[in-house]
């Protein structure tokens, strides 16, 4: 096993560093129309399947029941920086469905924005709402909620939540999620490996609607609005997921996982797209990933450079000298 | 070129990361004892070899002239977390020269103690004392000073100062430095690319004295003592470089540097030690070091299991439940 250099890190005259990795981009019909690497072997999607996770909020009726916004829907898809309107959104799902932070199983951990953890120190310290991951938590809260179950233990792989959130991951990606496949997420829930090929699928089957029965192709499609609509709920300030879709609005959907995971759907192409990076370094697999959208995504002529600015990402040091960039390479070029 | 996959990031049943390397032990004589990947490649040393560009401010005369103690030493071969005793000591080094914090040219950033930022954070914001470097920074500083030239541009490369750096560097790596292996560091002083061979050679010299000249074999003397003495100074609060030479003492000198190198010495054993990982990764570099260790060095019998737990670091998410660990692979396993 073998995956090809994607990403070359270069520093001044020479490359310093450089990033395996492999890429599936599927259509609905689960063919594919590129493969880079090794797209067969399991991956653990990690947060990159957020929006998918979150299909059963939507379709279980869920989201109606308690008046999600569409903001608070982004949030249940997102990996979010921490800073304030995130925890405050986080806060009002939970407080929707009659619960608060204690609820919240993720564990606490300092804001991803430098700038609210910053903030936050100065009064206090972090709590599971600062958790990336609160507002899928949140989400998850809300559907233990309303499926009428006891929320305690929601987080486990045995819960009717997850069993749920089980059950739509293994339609929309067609594999078989065995417990052989299943580990612990940063944030506790389970996380099953899935190879890059389905995954692709998946994010086309998302994009698309295609290959979705009516409620679950109905919130496939709201949820996605949400997004587009409101992309820094998804991540936050300056974050990759935030620019793109604010940059290229609903014609992309992009979402980061942890260890070098980047999920993604061009709907008017009917494309899904899934990349690894064989290390886990998140900033070849948002390079990789910008250079597929530039790739397989008409754009228009003002698009064209702010885009590059992401598939080529200068690298500067603290005193902002520019001493070198991230290059995708050959393997990723049009054939 | 294709180095072999030396740590495996293991999550639950699966391998969820691979990190891929090359390695470099060599004696002073520079005969390899151990050669695994691509170790004629030049490699940017990066922070990996401050102890060495330390050497010239003791064998200069300028730690004695300005009565350099043995913590700021250790704090010119550091990258420090920015913990207030590694601030203030970089203030001292900076005093005894007569300048203060304004002539550093390594920029700030928020100390790498989260501890210390978070403290910092409740009353002001970084400056360039708090940057990993700038006990680095305040050697060159001091070198300067001591050598009677201007010490306005001490980072650049035609500086007298780095022109003397230069020259150390290249008597113990054997290497030519040439223009076109320079590039910027994060702290702007040049940094050279070097193969891994040629560091491991370096290194076994400055553990040993062998093959250098009196002053210049006293100098690394030095400097290894006051990082034996002082492994906090060089590091910080739970940090590897700290913590592996807090438990193994003088028989090993380990200094991490940026995109996934390190370097370091087993002085009884005459043998320098030079590693990189492809990707950039700092967690896979270190266990690869205490690999290294473990496998070069005579251990006693209560310094196996601490050594053991760096080799195969447990991986915990934000609840603290164990989801992994790093294991390094057959590529390393004594043949």
């Amino acid at each position: 096993m073998s995956d090809p250099i994607l990403v070359e890190v270069w520093r001044g005259p020479l490359v310093e560093s450089r990033h395996r990795g492999a890429v599936a981009v599927a259509d609905a019909d689960g063919k594919l129309v590129l493969s880079v690497g090794d797209v067969e072997a399991p991956v653990f999607p990690r947060s990159a399947v957020k929006a998918l996770q979150a299909i059963a909020l939507v379709e279980s009726g869920a989201a109606d029941r308690y008046g999600l916004s569409d903001e608070e829907l982004a949030l249940a898809c997102a990996s979010h920086s921490g800073e304030p309107a995130h925890v405050e959104g986080v806060m009002r799902m939970l407080a929707k469905a009659g619960l608060d932070s204690l609820a919240l199983a993720c564990g606490a951990h300092w804001p991803a924005s430098q700038a609210a953890a910053v903030a936050l120190a100065k009064t206090g310290t972090p709590s599971a709402l600062h958790n990336n991951c609160s507002g899928k938590h949140a989400g998850f809260l809300c559907l233990a909620c309303a499926m009428g179950v006891d929320h305690a233990g929601y987080w486990r792989p045995e819960h009717p939540v997850q069993q749920k959130v089980r059950s739509v991951l293994e339609d929309l990606t067609g594999a078989a999620l065995s417990v052989d496949r299943c580990a612990v997420d940063g944030c506790s829930v389970p996380t099953w490996a899935i190879p890059l090929k389905n995954l692709a699928h998946a994010f086309a089957k998302f994009g698309s609607g295609r290959g979705l029965h009516g409620e679950r192709a109905n919130a496939a499609a709201r949820l996605r609005a949400a997004c587009a609509q409101n992309p820094w709920y998804v991540a936050g300030t300056g974050r990759f997921c935030t620019e793109i879709m604010k940059l290229l609005g609903a014609r992309v959907f992009v979402k980061t996982g942890a260890e070098g995971v980047y999920c993604g759907a061009l709907p008017e192409q009917g494309l899904g797209i899934a990349i690894k990076c064989d290390d886990g370094a998140g900033r070849a697999a948002e390079a990789i990933m910008a250079a597929i959208i530039a790739r397989f995504l008409p754009l228009e002529a003002a698009e064209r450079a702010p885009l590059a600015r992401f598939v080529t990402p200068t690298l500067r040091n603290w005193n902002g000298i520019e001493v070198g960039a991230l290059k995708v390479t050959e393997a990723l070029a049009t054939p």
